[in-house]
């Protein structure tokens, strides 16, 4: 098996993405060799690639939404067999004896976990690339199995953009009866709306601007409330169990927790840093209100997102493009120009 | 029954508490009318007074940590007999219809509760008075019944400061193998730390200064970390799955917010208000946190409460003192010259 494998890398924060060869390693007993059929495309991946966040690792092979075909494992893998499709995430390793690790939560591993690409594996120092690329290679503990039925190229976007929201959805248990509101209709948000209602809740879109009600409904939201308009926000003052923020830069929770009910939470997903403005206690000790945290999700936890969505025939709404595409397809997601996620149809990087 | 009543209010922001007379209503069939014994005197009764909050309504006569004795009982009143030792907290009246309500949530109430002083009754439209008075009447609904065998001075302050610290370790599940951390050591810190203690948890006492270990671990404490010793914070990084922030003025969250353990809460119960420095949502998505806040308890809660410290003796540490000595008190509390609270001895005002 030839482990030269081509991929699409950006050499630098300002270069564009292009061809780039590079060698995945000799599986070990536990892993299982992948071929990339999809690959979607999340915010993080442009985050990375220019270095916003001040660790980039160039040259670097971005994906963490990855859909494939087995075609090897290694002598002590049992649960994979060739042919399998199967999907890998945001992490591809973690210390396995931590507490978070053994709670199935290796996404707040306390020693640190090996993310799928521009990070570094622990075992050989060798750095990791992602779904941008024909093959990958990966420990069986970090491979999840695509429920038959899915379509695969749509399934791509749950490996990140379904399990960032389902988590929270779980942690703070929603089910039938439930209250949610999702902040931003983005590769997020959207996932949140179509999973919230799969799970029973009643449902609610928040937005900015004023024209997404067909398409939130579509996705499964009951109602849309827009944000900027006071009379509306004053209506749902005190209605909702969690809320599920996903907007991905500063802005300011006041309004949003006015809207949480009696020991309700605001849960962030997609911004890290310092809230301006600032926040008021008031509303969360009078009302018993959290504003809270969550990350991706743990491995088991992707796995029950995933055969709950093949139950549901959950998949994202999704924009399939050519490998060739991706620097074009960055510069629409930077002007949110896309329903909902762009997923990479590897096939293209083959041809 | 006579139903001329002394107290001591204050009659205006300004003006020092000084004797004043009025008017309890006749007792209706749900109504116990109790001699009060005793009354704590907590930090909100000089906001209160001096108008702090900008809804003070004089004369007033402060106090919501009252224990007295049972002196009458309206005809529909079964559950108290006369001599009974009662309690009276922070509110004296709620909807009985809503939500939270129907949950014995009653200080969440979303009608409004009646709160004990400072208020208006909504059947007759009196104003309400507090506990810095010979006798008061209550809806049964709103007296509890204090244990044999506690001190019945040092029992009073169970009524707000205890109550709004048991609250929070009870709703986030605190026992035997939680990690607590209290921040401040005043009325409502003392109080988290003996029954955080008596839960079974492990309990840490964050202080900004030196000198309070040996009271600390007398009043529960395994450990004391001075919050500004940037070597001890760190020793503590991600150990607390409950802090309770006693603070009662703005300070900054983001020390103590790393100090959470995987999952863990943050909860404010002392301050209202804008957070500064601003809330840095990473540790919180990073470690799925919560920044969260309570407020004092519901009846059956409160009772609950009463009933622990009944079986674990725990009652505040108080200076008791004559109802005469009252504004020298307040002056003593904002300087923190107290431990833990001041209660007064309502024979004083008798004599
Ligand atoms: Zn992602
Ligand atoms: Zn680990
Ligand atoms: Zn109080
Ligand atoms: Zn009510």
């Amino acid at each position: 098996m030839v482990m030269n494998v081509r991929g699409y890398a950006a050499h630098s924060a300002e270069s564009p993405l292009g061809l780039f060869s590079f060698i995945r390693r000799d599986p070990r007993p536990n892993d299982v060799v992948i071929d990339i059929l999809f690959s979607g495309v999340c915010h993080s991946d442009i985050h990375n690639v220019r270095n916003d966040w001040g660790n980039a690792k160039h040259p670097m092979v971005p994906g963490h939404e990855i859909i494939g075909r087995v075609v090897e494992v290694g002598s002590a893998v049992s649960r994979f067999k060739l042919g399998d499709h199967v999907g890998v995430g945001c992490m591809v390793d973690s210390c396995q004896h931590c507490g978070p690790c053994g709670h199935g939560l290796e996404q707040y591993c306390e020693n640190g976990n090996t993310l799928t690409y521009n990070d570094v594996d622990p075992h050989d120092g060798m750095p990791t690339y992602g779904g941008y690329s024909e093959r990958i290679v990966v420990s069986d503990k970090f491979v999840v199995k695509v429920p038959e039925g899915l379509d695969l190229a749509a399934a791509a976007p749950l490996l990140c953009a379904g399990i960032t929201t389902w988590s929270p959805l779980r942690h703070w248990k929603v089910g039938p009866g439930s209250r949610v509101a999702v902040v931003g209709l983005g590769g997020l948000g959207h996932m949140a709306l179509k999973l919230a209602k799969a799970l029973g809740a009643h449902v609610t879109l928040f937005s900015r601007s004023p024209g997404k009600d067909d398409d939130a409904r579509r996705l499964g939201a009951d109602r849309v409330v827009i944000s900027t308009d006071k009379a509306q926000m004053a209506e749902v003052r005190g209605q909702f169990d969690l809320i599920i923020d996903t907007v991905p830069y500063v802005h300011d929770l006041n309004a949003y927790v006015k809207t949480l009910a009696l020991s309700g939470s605001l849960v962030l997903v997609g911004y890290l840093g310092p809230l301006q403005d600032m926040l008021n206690t008031g509303p969360l000790v009078l009302g018993r209100k959290s504003v809270a945290g969550s990350v991706i999700g743990g491995i088991a936890e992707t796995q029950e997102m995933l055969d709950f969505c093949g139950v549901h025939g959950i998949t994202s709404d999704v924009e399939v493009i050519n490998m060739q595409d991706i620097n074009e397809a960055y510069e629409r997601m930077l002007k949110s120009d896309v329903k909902y996620r762009f997923v990479i149809d590897i096939a293209s990087l083959r041809a």
